[in-house]
């Protein structure tokens, strides 16, 4: 953003002249709050939207004056962060000192335990300067440590100073046992409720009894209270999702949703996770980036019916009609009394102990509410995809395919003469993207990466690793969009210029895999777990493997990374279903030199019965469309099943493309699809 | 057994001068009273080993005697059973009322959660008639149920009496929520906390909690106090395991093992699992059927020393010398004082809450120990075979696949003429494995199945089910050896007569599984959860599984079935190690017509590294030699891979057993073997 508005900011006479004018219910003063809320939600595609909370019809000067102060205040925010590291430490460690604690604990987690933060939970990146999406700090009055895993240990020496920080790996050093080992007996280490479950507040305190010190909630986050610039609840309008879409209405959800809870010997339950919430209520909103959900909590009433804790502010108009009258809209701050009244009332409440903040159970356990530990009620509901929402999803990856297609075209063209980088090639493929019909947003900040780059799974381009794609390398490109009737996400992998014989075996053998998987049936009741390894076994016989799972649930215009399901080495209980969608995306990395992964979405169905069969069988129909590069595959490698998937594959790919893309992308893929 | 020496028990005083002259240190009391133990034990392949335990070298005639007692005190234990089913809960009823409990809930377990129980332990049998190997019955006032699973729901109709006990489904329909749907507020019901985990006491006590009722432990079991004439622990000699068979000093691992309690953070571990003793203290016994271990509890404190709690009247006399001086013997009964010793000590206790009693729990939270809820530290250790032991296996394979190849060869020739039935075909591998060197006992009761009978994966012949071996049938046996060099466990499907296509179709697919996993190969730190499914995806795809484990850990001279690995679809956390035994058990069943299994024992070994690999690569050794039915294979449905390994197998097992077969097994053996 420019630096020039800032010079201006609308005086308040002004400004109340003006929403008058186009009759807003809001004062200049409520207007500026809304603006500095309006600041701390990740940016729009159309940034104007907030400006419709205010007022329906705003005239341009208003809309002009609104935009000003909102970069105002985004200013503000950056200021903020313009306070040395070594000084919000002191700040912090005052404080602490105050209260007695020898140490905090500052998690990478926000109120909801989602995988996008708004800027206002960003307190780990505050208090270290590290930006990584995973990560955890202990600061104690002499000395700070920092965890973080194996994807982050270049960075965060990057963004962080060794004088303030040491080092230690989350997963194999975990902070468990860091505090065992290094608290002294009666210290008092304080965390903060709502940015941990207690399933986490449980591990920390087995580290914590171990050294025979204790840990301590702080509900009035110390560090809260010392980040003076804190950003504001981001402030994002919150639409309706349509039914069109959704495939059920709220109510109907609601009552089934209902239902669980109730067979679950439970009176009411707590929900805390906003995609849940977004689901269950049929809206969408944009307090986080590429994920379109309205930070909020909710109860859900075994009867359907349900409270939801949000900021009124953000309700566009038409959303409080959507909601109707089975859905009390309650500010954020009652949700401590409404839990307090189910206490009273001597409900059973089920909360999640897996992603609830731990400050929910304080709650309802000091309201001596009956809590029902079991899994978000909502969350394996939703995952099940209903048949519009399939269809939904079947549509967006048709037209998401087609500007694929028009960027690996693109890229096939373009990228031999050398003069690309990774920055300009992914805003290319956004640019494609964002013209598609119902498209909302990315659905995560793509994954542009050029050569060595491409060896890290989680690469994000920055300006200052930004590689140009150069002959003799791969270029992989994992993204997606967000579209009103589908979310998408799709890693391709292509050689540019000519690649070495081991590419081509490794990017066989991740191939291999990902069509066994593709082509895998197996009997209701199988988990993700259990076939994870079908997709290894081609890079296991070579001595290979990759350290990300196989398949990540995907939502429905929602997260891009979703559960309870998930193909992937890590224990899971959960059953694929017909209608849940994941990813199917084998890798194989070398460290310095390349990264391959193929990633198509696919959904779980039904597969027609063989003759004589006994189990219910479920396999894949996979969703994605867009060419996988031959010229990285070594034929000799693949069977005559796996020639017959890939060749009939690239069938459909074009049968259903070509209709969407132009001439030149058409007579490309035309090319790069023909039978192996 | 005879009824005729009944009528002749020795006279004390007789029995008193044959002692003597035998230079026992027992009295005619205490020899008697070692007789009703030895009676207890299940019977041994040496009858008169117990003999020993009295006299290092008794007359012909204190022999006589001695066994006249045993036999003796067998028929009154059998005579205990001869009280009434309705006897049984009625008085169990009446002591119940006197205690002021609702019930008490009988599980099928012994002090040891083991697998099999001595006859002490067969409380569950004694309450309800049912004899199966799981399962669990609660006793009510006015009614009872008994709890099984799909194993057994056939038999326990057969066998319990439906006016006295309701069925459910032990896994469909669970005893937890039974009891929160039946229990009234109030209600106190009783359980023996020697008898449950504390993870299953937590179970039961959510169901009770639900019903607004309560879970009352009763250390002095309501059931053995009614129980009149319930049987004595068991007297079983109890030996020295040589290192020649274990490979390592019992010093040596108790040091280990010690050093990994401390690690644990613990000063001394109460092992409770028999089998864990046996391998520490390389001691083995016979009180439990098939498997040689002697029952006993041990603590062993983290410098390696250990105390073992057990009747010492069942140590050999070399086996205190073995047990050496850092081992202290004491009575069972003095397990209790030791851990309140440790208690008030302040000691930290590892104990393992998914295979101890929840009495071990209840006693160290009262003396006020610090518990260390760990696994059992014995159990990895034990089951990463030496390469002592690895030998040994591959020693006992041999000479047990000979037996079983010459059983097989013996089927072949006789089982067509139709004469054959399973009881007969079973004694006969047992004449022909017994003679074998080092053989001690079968591994567990052999699984001869004939035609429907093969469909039930658990089947024991009984003279009720014995059925003919008829053409046009398939004949599945399932059976083990225990050798001191080695536990076997084998299953082969043979065809007698002429097959039908879908018996060869689907043998054929339970086959390409089993060699699917006999040739995987998998990176360190895979689970057998993880490669499960690579055995049944050829079942799979036509719409079929099976309803068991791919694969069990077996011990080395200890118990068929040992944890912590498996290769299952249950979750299961422990790595695939070198050295662990597991079986390869793939199987197909039909209710009402066949069942198919092929298994054979594996060892985890490193593979040769492929070039270019970079993880450390693991894989199977077959151990199991003996041919597989080539009638049952269609050829055609082999991969060429897959062929290759199965003519590469049989050539191995014919090079192997050849030379220690008879001429007519010989010339069987070789035509059976052909390539395919």
């Amino acid at each position: 953003m420019s630096a020039a508005p800032l010079d201006q900011p609308p005086g308040a006479e002004e400004l109340g002249r003006l929403l008058a004018q186009a009759k807003s219910r809001y004062s200049a003063a409520e207007a500026a709050a809304l603006a500095k809320g309006a600041a701390a939600a990740p940016p729009a595609e159309d940034p104007s939207a907030w400006i419709r909370l205010i007022a329906a019809n705003p005239s341009p000067e208003l809309a002009a004056a609104l935009t000003r102060l909102k970069e105002s205040a985004a200013a503000a925010i950056a200021q903020g962060r313009a306070v040395s590291v070594a000084e919000r430490l002191a700040r912090l460690r005052a404080d602490l000192g105050r209260r007695g604690l020898v140490g905090f604990v500052v998690p990478r987690a926000d109120e909801h335990q989602g995988e996008y933060v708004p800027l206002r939970a960003e307190r780990l990146a505050w208090i270290s300067g590290f930006t990584g999406s995973a990560g955890l700090v202990i600061v104690l009055q002499d000395r700070a440590v920092i965890f973080v895993d194996g994807r982050y240990t270049v960075q965060v020496r990057a963004e962080t100073d060794p004088a303030l920080f040491e080092y230690r790996h989350l997963i194999e050093e975990p902070p468990t046992d860091w505090i065992a080992a290094n608290l002294k007996p009666g210290d008092r280490l304080g965390y903060d409720p709502w940015l941990h479950t207690p399933d986490q507040v449980k591990a920390l305190a087995r580290g914590a009894e171990k050294a025979g010190a204790s840990l301590i909630p702080c509900p009035d986050s110390p560090l809260d209270r010392v980040w003076g610039e804190q950003p504001p609840h981001p402030l994002a309008p919150v639409v309706p999702h349509d039914e069109r879409h959704a495939g059920r209405a709220s109510a109907d959800k609601r009552r089934e949703v209902g239902s669980a809870v109730a067979k679950a010997g439970a009176d009411a339950a707590v929900l805390t996770q906003p995609d849940s919430i977004a689901w269950l209520l049929n809206i969408r909103g944009a307090d986080v980036p590429h994920t379109p959900l309205p930070l909020s909590f909710a109860i859900l009433e075994a009867d359907g019916r349900a409270k939801l804790f949000i900021d009124p502010r953000k309700l566009a108009p038409e959303t409080r009609a959507h909601l109707g009258n089975e859905v009390a809209i309650e500010a954020p701050d009652a949700l401590g009394s409404a839990l307090d009244a189910l206490g009273g009332a001597g409900a059973k409440v089920l909360a999640d102990p897996t992603s609830a903040a731990a400050w929910v159970f304080d709650r309802l356990a000091a309201a001596k509410a009956k809590i029902v530990p079991a899994d978000d009620p909502v969350q394996l509901v939703k995952a099940c995809k209903n048949s519009v929402e399939v269809d939904g999803a079947r549509a967006a990856h048709r037209r998401d395919g087609a500007s694929l297609t028009r960027f690996l075209a693109w890229i096939a063209k373009e990228a031999p003469k050398g003069g690309l980088d990774e920055m300009t090639a992914a805003e290319k493929l956004y640019q494609f993207r964002r013209t598609n019909e119902l498209f909302q947003d990315l659905s995560f900040g793509s994954i542009s990466a050029a050569g060595p780059n491409g060896a890290l799974p989680h690469y994000r381009s920055t300006p200052a690793t930004n590689r140009k794609i150069e002959p003799g390398t791969l270029y992989l490109i994992d993204s997606g969009g967000q579209y009103l009737d589908g979310t998408t996400d799709v890693t391709r992998t292509v050689a540019v210029g000519e690649p070495t014989a081991e590419m081509r075996d490794r990017f066989t053998r991740v191939l291999k895999g990902h069509i066994a998987l593709a082509l895998a049936t197996f009997p209701a009741g199988t988990t993700g777990q259990q076939i994870d390894a079908i997709a290894r076994l081609p890079l296991w016989q070579a001595g290979l493997d990759y350290d990300h799972g196989t398949g990540h649930g995907v939502g429905s215009f929602l997260s891009v990374h979703e559960g309870p399901q998930r193909i992937s080495k890590a224990p899971n209980r959960i059953a694929l279903r017909p209608g849940m969608i994941v990813s199917n995306e084998p890798g194989y990395y070398k460290p310095g030199a390349y990264g391959i992964r193929t990633e198509n979405l696919v959904v779980v169905t039904r597969v027609a019965q063989p003759e004589g069969a006994e189990r219910e069988l479920l396999g894949f129909e996979t969703l994605t469309l867009a060419p996988i590069d031959r010229t990285l595959i070594v034929a000799d490698m693949l069977t005559a099943e796996e020639r017959a998937w890939l060749d009939a594959y690239h069938a459909r790919v074009r049968a259903e493309l070509m209709p969407l893309v132009d001439a030149e992308t058409a007579k490309w893929l035309a090319e790069v699809t023909k039978p192996i």
